[in-house]
């Protein structure tokens, strides 16, 4: 099977996420895009929408999705689950993109209410580098969030100093916001502008906290995201108190130890900047100790759309179908 | 005296703040520009090199600044000292925008090395609203940096709560970092882009510490500042743990009674936005508690140039000369 | 009554152009603005959603506005004429920003359809400084859209040299579009951008065709605007072949002659910046000629919500009212 | 030869054009890097300078740079030309992407005096689509420049209709301006500022008008360029009369005629958006009839760093090399 190249289904494909996918999966050595669904757009060419994109594909609806090895679900979360249900009732395997399956089915019901498809719970957490044996196994994998994904691979190398107090000052682009229109994404609103938003209140608050093992007990967390003026990508400032402070050779140790043969992992010895991920699959890692402080600094950036979303979710493909997991990434 | 104009000198026109001090003082209904001085611009007539001033001034030599009731100085630091010096001399009253004197000798020393002037030291810190009855009486008054600025209106009336740790994470537009060309100010590498910088040696540091109160013990503090593609404006985070955790009552009762009647600072009942404060000399607040890890969350936003530099200046020259506090800021 | 001040009504508030005229009428050292209103946001303060206003006022629904020395209307074009003729009718002098009264009755029908209020027409033109005295007298006075303004300007002083074609390229920042969300106005969508549109269509083709006298005859006339990813600002680079072509002095004296005193025009001896007019309410211009093509090059440039829209209309306001022009707006 | 990998040199890797074809020469499934030098970063590793590449090649020094089968040399004028002469002499074919050949030995002579190395012109000049057959046959091309790119090949399918009158309005990113810090690049310039540059001066003027073969006679061309806040891409609006005024159906026959079968130049039915070029190695064009003014509008916009520079430089290496001209491209 691994010569032979993986069909792909696509359902949701006018929103960002899903136009990445279909560039991805485009440029894949491995993999053919077979169908890709847009409830508005079904039944116009893919390239009227997408003009950059290199296919004679027409949009089609929902339910023409199916007969591939893996779709790519993202909907918007709720609706995600039942496609999510259907396609995996016929046999396809599926890495949804929504929101709809990150959380444990108590999270859920707390922070969205009544879950649309209980029995598909609890699915694969498709971190890869923190999760890869599950993913390979998986039918069905929650693609992470985007704030979670730089969180979590910034803090996992922290995990055996015990952590005591995190907090996670989250910048991002407006991509993050998505595609709909809306008075804070005019560019007007968001030009020469920086806000914070979702003060205690983001719903990646709690997949961040489930991902850290919190629940109820466990180290403090505060997460504020801000919305600054850029299209794509993430930095995550994070102060963390831990049990132990290591030295500043220990702590490069740890972060060493975490990532080393990893390929979208770069540990970087001073703090990374947007750019140097935008368009890529990296997450790129700054790790220093505030001696005045005796507090770990880590600054983790990563681009939104790619190892936030679609990026990750070709890696994720790559290791379910035992794909170089690097193929279409580079 | 309340009747009459001021006479004004600025020492260093050529940069931002010279600039907009300049565009301030022409609007300034008590207020006339006599005299403005530029090393490299010298005998040039100053619209120029400013096309949206209105005046006929030429830039003078720094020399040439003297006969006036203030002199406003806008070098770099070094050079600033010596200026206010010799204009002090002449019994000028001067308000340094440099960060000549706004540390603490012994902090200076740490920080910056030999202080040009020490006899000089200390000011008064010009931080309008803490220190407004010094600055009244004062021939030297120390504007503030633009960092420490929003940091010490946004904490100062968290301190009866007892401070342990403060963390400040700040977002700052690129005319912070001054008017020369560099390759960090760079369109190309400003656009798009988003970068911590000066973790753990930011120079804003020790004045933010000092305004604390912080001297080897006290709370514990950290400081990390990131250049966001914006031109104007700064947006602080600050986390805060106190002795105390008051309620959310007692937090709004304690920035009311700390700015109530203020004409420049302003308590928001949501987390501000930049664009609110940008062209303005108003200083925006919103603080709220985090339940769940028991801290203070506190967003403080100002226009770096104003308020962060010329517009709190003008503030200040309001104050030293008993003028109305925002004549020439509104 | 030039000692006494002028009560405002302004109708539709929510939108940039309504805002802006808040602000200028709130600044406004003769002028006092009682009353504004808007459709959606009827009964709210207006500084709930424009928070960098100083002002008690509530936004009131259309039919309160009355009893005003001078009402602005800013509503979309087809609801302003229906708010005009109440207006007049209950003895109101009237600006409307809408496009309703800019052009000839044949020209609206051609382009819009029918009018809602043929008995108006013709409004007085507003563009100031080609159309004072009508201005002074007026109770109903049509401002014009922003391209028209910029390109009038720069081409008023030409006509004695016998138009024979005029190119107008139009580059212009996103305000323009209003502030509706839409996927055109998206910061994903403008952001890194640049795309001309309404080529051929766009309706203030007609405004500028009828301001030049063209007529089914005379000179020929392109423009193609642009939207560039910045919020505020036109530039028009146009291209004019004359009858006659001048002397680089003799160019220079047609400019002289048109705007020698204006306040709010100036000739530059560069391509002016875009930023020496943002937040004004002056007109820069830039004529040359290019001596390989024989063909005169006028680049021109304006503040499209101040020149553009409200600034121009304050500036109305004065002539109609014999106030000083500048008043307000400097 | 065609199933081995080509050897590759850049001379001048530091600037955006050589940064950006070493990474396209990393991607190419038919290319090795083999060196790279600059003059400031000689003895580093190229990760340092350029951490989105993989690499583990030092920058080395000019001299360095041979024994390959292809140099693209990369200097600022005047420098490269004497590199090109080295690489030539040792029997390396080089694509210069410099202006030191583009132009013809007269026109060089007007427009920047003295030529360093006369015994080397005429170049191939290296717009593809156009001189695909002396490319492939070439020691030495000329890369084009990025406005006459864009230019010329919106142009060319029109010349058989006898252009009389040309206008080229463009519109550029500013990483057109080189990477060099200058007050004209500096974030707070750029950003939301918008300013025509180079009126009658560029130098792109007369290698756009030898490409149409204006010699003293001919058409009338003028050319004026505009700086944008963006950083990547231009946009040309080109005003076109001609002898001959074609219909809509032979105008779009004309550009079907010229393109078809081109890898990168497409025929857009609609003004194309910049951020459908950027990053690739398309041109795209839009071509309309003025009825009103019996004109051609010509909409053409490219990448200036890919097509406009090291996209195009590339293709050229795949045509001198008998590649499929696409390789690495896509």
């Amino acid at each position: 099977m691994a010569n032979t190249s993986l069909s792909v289904g696509i359902v949701g494909g006018s929103g960002y996420t899903g136009a990445l996918l279909a560039e991805l999966i485009l440029k894949h050595p491995h993999a053919v895009l077979t169908s890709i669904s847009s409830v508005s757009l079904a039944g116009g060419p893919v390239t009227a929408h997408l003009p950059r994109l290199r296919t004679d594909l027409a949009f089609c609806r929902e339910s023409e999705i199916g007969d591939v090895d893996v779709a790519f679900v993202c909907c918007p979360h709720g609706e995600a689950a039942a496609s999510a249900r259907r396609l995996l009732n016929e046999g396809t395997r599926v890495i949804d993109l929504s929101a709809d399956f990150r959380l444990s089915h108590a999270l859920y019901a707390e922070w969205y209410g009544e879950h649309p498809c209980p029995e598909l719970m609890p699915a694969v957490y498709g971190l890869t580098e923190l999760h890869r044996k599950e993913i390979a196994a998986a039918a069905l994998v929650a693609n992470p969030g985007c704030y979670p994904t730089a969180a979590l691979l910034a803090l996992a190398p922290l995990q055996p100093l015990g952590l005591e107090d995190v907090i996670i000052d989250a910048k991002s682009g407006v991509s993050g916001a998505g595609k709909s229109a809306a008075p804070r994404t005019h560019f007007c609103s968001v030009d020469s502008d920086l806000v914070a938003y979702g003060v205690g209140s983001h719903r990646h608050y709690p997949e961040i906290a489930m991902g850290l093992g919190i629940n109820g007990s466990g180290p403090s967390l505060t997460f504020v995201p801000h919305l600054v003026p850029l299209q794509r990508g993430i930095v995550e400032t994070i102060y963390v108190r831990a049990a132990e402070l290591p030295s500043a050779a220990g702590l490069r140790a740890l972060y060493a130890a975490a990532y080393d043969g990893e390929a979208f992992v770069e540990i970087s010895a001073a703090p990374p900047e947007l750019k140097d991920v935008t368009g890529t699959n990296y997450c790129r890692i700054f790790a220093t100790i505030d001696e005045r402080a005796k507090r770990i600094v880590v600054i983790a950036t990563i681009d939104n759309l790619m190892k936030g979303a679609s990026g990750q979710a070709v890696q994720n493909m790559n290791v379910m179908f035992r794909r170089p997991e690097h193929h279409g990434l580079l």
